[in-house]
């Protein structure tokens, strides 16, 4: 084909990955991994996560958009964070960049549609050979997506699963807001170390000393490193994330729990 | 041979999933995966769950029962969830519907043979010829189980590993009991999102509106809906669950939490 | 080659396994993986934990220690605890017994080394070639580590990826000692079930009653079992832990909660 994908890809193995929020206590992810082998036993399955947050579209927008980057042409990856399983939402097979993203149309796929490409080729799955024969109503993961994932990674053509759409659900863009000596923006994500990642680009940073302002409070001094090793342990410091954005951390402390910050706390920046 | 099992599985990795409550901060499971690397370096490893709670019977026997009909033949289901290791009870080899339950006899495996079919073959792990030269007293996961797992992974006869038996432990069932306008069962399962997974089936579900009434207090009007998103947030609804029995669910909430509910408790439905 | 190891490796999928203290909600494993995939799309990844407690050096020592010895020859172990991330600290290539370890030089290999083999060669990661272009101040896990993995996997000469250093950091001993009727030692790990699992050896250990103290607590009798099985619920016990120390249990509790020990606790032991 045109873009040598196919070709490519059927000389590996190919690749699906998995991204839920389903937990690991129920059997929900293990059945939708049954599908998949069950259809095509050569798939091999990469976990990505099953620990997002219940329901969080933000949080698997984040994660997908930060993490699909790094794999290969041909990957596969099936989401599913679904709260509006069975109602109007429509399940989309996206294109982009090469991989495929297989899940709800509910927004989770907004950054990682972003990051892989400018064009992406959205599906509306309707075909319902490719679907498991009786479909609950509250878990597409297994009765649907599983299985299109599945024919996907047997060749099966991405333009036998259902029409190209034009439209589709995509979160609002946060950006970052920047002027002269200042900066606003939101807390994007906060990871298990406590570390707070903002919105806010490398690019934008301008000046040293830095004054921070969280949630409208008080502005305060924070320190810029180079890396977390540069500062003691208990310091609050700021620097540039692995992806590029302003970074609030206390070493070897937890940084969010200790300064109240959640998810969409405003970030503002005083620079100079 | 004559149910084509080898036959197909000889053309294709062969897998195994691993099931177990031994977490993921201690080395118990990673040392079960050196085991089977060790042993069949191409057996594919496909981690179904090691959170069941621990030493919790009932749970991993719903987990596998809900789980393991997704899989394909010749699928090794090595589950090791396992309080009386090193006590009385028998390792075991299950054949059934065409896959394998590796594991302690202990009942954990009661609803997975079940819904895989009728005519378990059941053997008795007892040559150690397939187990690890040291067997610890405490850890047959990796002295005992992952051994006779990874070599029935590369096509031993499972007649090899043990003797047939003709008893082995089963949990009690627990059905529902239905008659005219009600129905009484429990909770079987209560999953991350605080879904309740009763033990009555969807054929019992008679007429609307339905009263549920948990641990024997006062009766409450439920609202039937079809999927969550048929409901606002924070309403208390019932439905079907994916696996086709009646569930309790607060949409966007933590119906367990909310109720009170446990594994166990009984639920008691009047219809109409 | 001498010691045969490409010579097997080339015949077979090459495992990748992964250790890190980053949790599932953030992408970080997923970069990971994906820079694995892309670099080596036939790499086998097996997930040991990503539930290191965060920065905790000396459980992913004790968990590696524990683990790595059941992984076949040629098998790539990518750990990434890294509270020294971006400062002095090398990234480094071990080999040993055969088998590989990747990850950074602050003492997260010293057990694992002892396990595997007396003379492991140590190399000093600093061939840019083989990492990603750009490098994070913050991840060498996606961008320095996994791209030498997946290097490694595609057998290229380890000696290719830097030079052999002669030091590199050890964590310090935690040996039991032992006179007489008395044994000294302290708590190694914790695992998921509030077992205690001290670094008193099986072979150190002489005579019945034992009597235990804990912190320098006062002495306590303690009941000596071959397995849990063999005392009643809620019965505090002590054993062998499958790995041939001494261990303290309560069977179906949770010893390490009820006895307020924690990893590093002084256990004293009092034998006849």
């Amino acid at each position: 084909m045109s873009d040598g994908l196919w070709t490519t890809n059927s000389h590996m193995t190919p690749l699906i990955t998995l991204t839920t929020d389903f937990g690991e206590s129920a059997p929900y992810v293990a059945a939708m991994k049954g599908v998949l082998c069950s259809l095509n036993p050569k798939a091999r399955l990469i976990d990505l996560s099953h620990a997002i947050r219940p329901q969080d579209i933000r949080h698997v927008d984040y994660f997908l958009g930060s993490a699909v980057r790094y794999f290969p042409r041909g990957t596969i990856h099936l989401a599913v964070v679904d709260p509006g399983v069975g109602g109007e939402r429509k399940p989309l097979l996206v294109e982009v960049g090469g991989q495929f993203l297989v899940g709800p149309d509910n927004g989770l796929f907004t950054s990682a549609i972003r990051t892989l490409g400018s064009e992406p080729r959205v599906r509306h799955l309707c075909e319902k050979r490719f679907w498991r024969e009786e479909i609950s109503e509250t878990f597409h993961g297994r009765d649907i997506f599983a299985p299109v994932a599945g024919h996907l990674s047997l060749e099966v053509d991405p333009a036998e699963f259902g029409p190209i759409v034009n439209q589709w659900i995509e979160l609002p863009t946060h950006s970052a807001v920047c002027w002269r000596d200042k900066c606003e923006g939101e807390i994007s994500f906060i990871d298990d170390f406590g570390n707070i990642i903002t919105n806010i680009p490398k690019t934008r940073v301008k000046a040293l000393p830095i004054r921070v302002s969280l949630a409208g409070g008080a502005q305060e001094h924070v320190r810029w490193v180079r890396t977390y090793a540069d500062a003691g342990p208990g310091e609050l410091v700021c620097l540039f994330s692995s992806d590029g954005f302003f970074e609030i951390a206390i070493v070897r402390g937890h940084a969010a729990a200790k300064l109240g910050a959640a998810v969409g706390t405003t970030v503002e920046l005083q620079f100079g």
